[in-house]
C-alpha cells in the first residue's frame, strides 16, 4: 500500500488510501469497467471504488446504437443501464466522466490525466488498477478521412453525432465501407432512414467468416433488401465535393444533402469504382486502445491488446484489463487471441474487480477462491433485414489456421416444417474435426428463429462434444418453432458421414 | 427363419421368405414405423419390407393436426411425408393401408387380421417384427362420452373428422377436457375458429408440470385470449340435449349449433359447474395401444407399455417396439418411461428398424455395431397463443420423486433489452440438485423467442453439466435477440446461489 498523503478533497490530485480504505481505480466506463467496479464493491464494499470515464457516459448499450441511429430507439437514455450519478447511489461507485486518463506511473501506483472541457489536469493515486479502455475504430489514412459527412462509430456520442448529422442533412446516399458487425447493423439502420445504401467490402471473401453458402444467404438478403454489396473493393479515398475526382454526376443529385459548400464528401473510390456518396461510414474493424498500458510498459498481445490471464491479470502485480482493450483466451484452440464481445467483457471485466479487490481484502480475502474468466467462443448473432445469422466457435479457416485437421458440412432446411405457414429455409454449416468427431465451431442463417440456434452449438463446443453426440441432442419440436429433427440435427447427422 | 410356404401372391396369407428375401414386417405406419421400415430398408435394400397400418394414412405429422383444425393449414396432404404409393416408389417398402393387426402368433411367427372395409381376413408371416402400433387418446367411460359432438384427437382422421364437424355444424361454445399438449393446441385451434373455449382441467396443479410462476404467465395468456381455464374441475359426464341434467339456459342460446334433435351434446358437468357446450373435446392424455403384445405375452412396462431396451428389443426375440407403444428410457434418471415424443419416435422407430434389419442379414451384419437410442430427456415446447413454453428434463416433483435432493430456481428476465421496441417477460425455471449442482432440468416461458431456449438446457442437460459451467455458456447476444445476458445465464447464476 503506497503511503502518499494528498487530500482526496483536492480534484487535482488525490493519493490512495487517504481514509484508509485501500483504492481501486477503473479506468473507463462502460461494460468492462462498470463491470469490473461494480464486482469490487459488491465483494469489498468498504474498498474506495473510482471509475474515471473520458466520455459523458457509461454502462451504454454500444449494440444498441445502431438502433438508435436507425430509428427503432429513440431515447439515448434508454441504452444507459448506469448514469454517473445512479451508479454512485446504487453502488457507492465514485464516477468521473470527461477524465482522460493520460500517464500511467506503476511505480508511483499513479495515474494522471486532464479533465475534458476545463482542461484541469487531475493525479490520482491507486492501489489495485483496472484498464478498461476499449477499442477505438480504425480509421485509415486515406484522403479525405477527415472530411464532414465521414463518420466512425463506436461510442453513445458516435451514434447521438450521426443521428444529429442524419436529423440535419437528410443525406441521401452512403457508403458504408465494411461488412462485419458494425457496417451490416449500420446498412440497415440507414435504409431504415430511407437512404442508398453501398457496402463496400475490402476483399471477396463471404461475409463474417461464413462458409459460403450462409455468406450467399446473407448478401441476397441484403441486396433484397435494397443494399448494393461491393466485393472486393478496398476504400481508397474519399471524395471531396468540388475536388476534380468527384464522383461523375452525382453533384448535381444532392439537391437535399449536406453543405452544398466544397469541402464535404461527395463520394468514395472503392475497388475501381467512383461511387456518390453524402454520408460515408467507416466501418473497418477496432483496435485495442492500449496506449496507456503500452506507455507503463505492460505486455501487449495479439492485436495489441493488453494480454491478461484467466484472471484478467497483466505482465504488472496488481493491475488487471478487461474488455475490448484486452486478449481473450479463444476456448476451442486455448489460444489468446483478440476479439470484442459485449458479454466476454462484461465476463471478463466482473472477473478484473473481483480479483483486483480481492488483493486488497488482506487476509479476510486468502483461500477464497479467485474468480476467472475461462474465455470465450467468439458466440456472434445478427439480423440481416429479415434473415438472421449466427457463428460460434472456429470457421473452416481458422480451424485450418489452428493446425487442426477439420472439415465443414453445410446442409440447407428449415426454421419449420414445410406446411406450416410461417418459416423460411435455414442453412447450418459444421466444422469438426476429422477422425476424432470434436466439434470445432458451427454457423446458422436463414429465417427468423434461427440464430438463436447457435446457442445449441455454443452449449455442445462448451461441453466438448462430438458430432454423434450433437446428433442424438433431444431439442424442442412443435411446427411452430421447428421441423421434427431440427437443422441442427440434421447437419450433424450428415456431418457425422464425413469427418 | 420359417420355412412355411404361403404364396405371397394371396392377399390373405402370406407366408415369410418365398422369395428367398427375408421379410420384416412393421405394425402401424407413422413416426416410429415408418422410421423403422425406411432404416431397414436402408441398410438391408434385399429385405422385403411390409408396412400394416390399420388407417388410410402413414407417416402424418401428427402435431400439426390442431393447425388443420384450427385453419393454419387448409390441406390435409401436407401433413403426409409419404403416401402408401410414394413410400413403395421412393423407398421399396409395402405399404398395406386399412390393414388391422388382431392377433401375433410368436411361435409361429405371423400376423392375423382384417381389411377394413372389404372384411377380408389375412395373414401374414414375418422374419422379424416391429410393433409400431401408437397410442390411444383415453376416452373414459362417463355418461354422454360416445354423444355426437364429443372428440378426441389423435390421427389425421379424428383431424379431419372433427374439422367436417366444425365446417358443417359452426358449433359456438366448446369445452376442452385437459390442459396437456393436446388441450392447449386444439383451445388455440378452436379459438382462431371464433369459438368460444373453456378449458377443462382435473387437479389444481400448474399446467404441464411447470413451476408455478411459469404456469401463471401461460394461464394469463389463456385468458387474454378468451380462453376460460377451471382448474380442480374434473370431468363427470356430457349432458345431452333434451335431458333434465342439461346446462340451464344454454339451448336457447345455441341457435347456430349442431343438431338441434335430442341426443346432442348441450354442455359437460365438470367440477361443481354445467357448463354450456355444443362441442366436447376430450384430451384427457394417452394410452399405448400394446393390447397386441400383451396377447403375445410380451412384457410390458411403464403405463402399459410394451417395454423395449436401448435397442428397442421387447421381451421376445426378434421382435422390436417403437414410439408412442412403447417404453422409453429416461436420459436424467436412467429410469424406463412412458412418454409420448414425436422425435423420440422417430429415433426409437429408426433403431428398432436397424436392430430388426441386422437381426436378417446373417453373417454380413456380423460385428456392425448395434444402433442405440440412448433415451430421451422429454423435451417439449408449445406456443401458447402469443406466448411460448418449453420444458426439459425432470420438473421439481419428478426430480424428488426420483429420490433426488433438488431445489428449483426461477427468475423472470426479457427475450430483448429493455430498450428494443419488441419482446417481453421472460421466466426460466432451473432445477438442480443440491450440493452438486448438477442440471435436472429446465422451463421456459414468456414472449416470442423463449420457447427454443430449452434447447440450450436440453443440451447442458445432455452433456451433464452443473449449474457453474452453465453459467459461464457463451451464448448469443444481440439486441434483436437476447438481453447481453441471456435469461438462462441469469438464471444458472442465481441458481447456484441456491443448491
Amino acid at each position: 500500500m503506497t503511503g502518499w498523503s494528498a487530500s482526496r478533497s483536492s480534484a487535482s490530485e488525490w493519493g490512495a488510501s487517504t481514509r484508509g480504505a485501500p483504492r481501486l481505480v477503473v479506468v473507463g466506463g462502460d461494460a468492462a469497467g462498470m463491470s469490473a467496479a461494480a464486482q469490487a464493491k459488491r465483494l469489498a464494499p468498504e474498498l474506495e471504488v473510482v471509475v474515471l470515464e473520458e466520455g459523458p457516459h457509461i454502462s451504454y448499450a454500444a449494440c444498441g446504437i445502431s438502433l438508435l441511429v436507425g430509428g427503432a430507439v429513440s431515447d439515448p437514455s434508454d441504452l444507459l443501464a448506469f448514469t454517473p450519478e445512479s451508479a454512485g447511489e446504487l453502488r457507492g461507485i465514485q464516477v468521473r466522466v470527461w477524465h482522460r486518463v493520460q500517464e500511467l506511473d506503476l511505480g508511483r501506483r499513479r495515474l494522471a490525466g486532464v479533465v475534458a472541457g476545463s482542461g484541469e489536469s487531475f493525479s490520482l493515486g491507486f492501489d489495485s488498477l483496472v484498464l478498461a479502455t476499449g477499442a477505438r475504430p480504425l480509421r485509415p489514412p486515406l484522403p479525405g478521412v477527415e472530411l464532414p459527412g465521414v463518420f466512425t462509430l463506436r461510442s453513445l456520442s458516435d451514434g447521438l453525432r450521426l443521428r444529429q448529422w442524419l436529423d440535419r442533412w437528410a443525406p441521401r446516399r452512403a457508403v458504408v465501407a465494411g461488412a462485419g458487425y458494425v457496417g451490416l447493423d449500420m446498412a440497415q439502420a440507414l435504409r431504415a432512414r430511407s437512404m442508398a445504401v453501398t457496402i463496400v467490402k475490402d476483399r471477396p471473401t463471404p461475409l463474417l467468416g461464413l462458409e459460403p453458402e450462409l455468406s450467399a444467404l446473407a448478401e441476397e438478403e441484403l441486396v433484397r433488401n435494397g443494399c448494393l454489396l461491393l466485393r472486393d473493393a478496398p476504400l481508397f479515398c474519399i471524395l471531396e465535393r468540388g475536388s476534380a475526382s468527384a464522383a461523375s454526376g452525382s453533384e448535381g443529385a444532392l439537391a437535399t444533402g449536406p453543405p452544398e459548400s466544397s469541402g464535404s464528401v461527395v463520394g468514395v473510390r472503392a475497388g475501381g469504382e467512383d461511387l456518390a456518396a453524402d454520408l460515408v461510414l467507416l466501418a473497418l474493424g477496432v483496435r485495442p486502445r492500449s496506449r496507456l498500458a503500452e506507455g507503463a510498459g505492460l505486455r501487449l498481445g495479439h492485436g495489441g491488446a493488453v494480454e491478461v490471464d484467466s484472471r484478467a491479470r497483466t505482465s504488472a502485480p496488481g493491475v488487471y484489463a478487461a474488455g475490448d482493450c484486452a486478449t481473450q483466451i479463444h476456448r476451442v484452440t486455448g489460444r489468446i487471441v483478440y476479439v470484442t464481445q459485449a458479454l466476454a467483457a462484461n465476463r471478463q471485466g466482473r472477473v478484473a474487480g473481483a480479483n483486483a479487490a480481492m488483493d486488497l481484502l488482506g487476509s479476510s480475502g486468502d483461500g477464497r477462491p479467485r474468480p476467472e474468466h475461462p474465455g470465450t467462443l467468439g458466440t456472434a448473432v445478427l439480423r440481416i433485414f429479415d434473415a438472421e445469422v449466427g457463428l460460434v466457435g472456429l470457421g473452416l479457416a481458422a480451424a485450418r489456421e489452428a493446425g487442426l485437421d477439420a472439415v465443414a458440412t453445410v446442409i440447407t432446411s428449415r426454421t419449420n416444417p414445410g406446411y406450416y405457414p410461417t418459416g423460411g429455409p435455414m442453412k447450418v454449416a459444421l466444422i469438426a474435426e476429422r477422425r476424432t468427431g470434436r466439434l470445432l465451431g458451427g454457423q446458422v442463417a436463414g429465417a427468423a428463429g434461427a440464430a438463436k440456434r447457435v446457442d445449441t452449438l455454443a452449449t455442445a463446443l462448451h461441453a466438448g462434444m462430438d458430432l454423434a453426440a450433437l446428433a442424438e441432442l433431444d431439442l424442442g419440436y412443435a411446427p411452430h418453432f421447428s421441423p421434427v429433427r431440427d437443422p441442427i440435427l440434421i447437419a450433424a447427422r450428415q456431418a457425422l458421414r464425413r469427418v
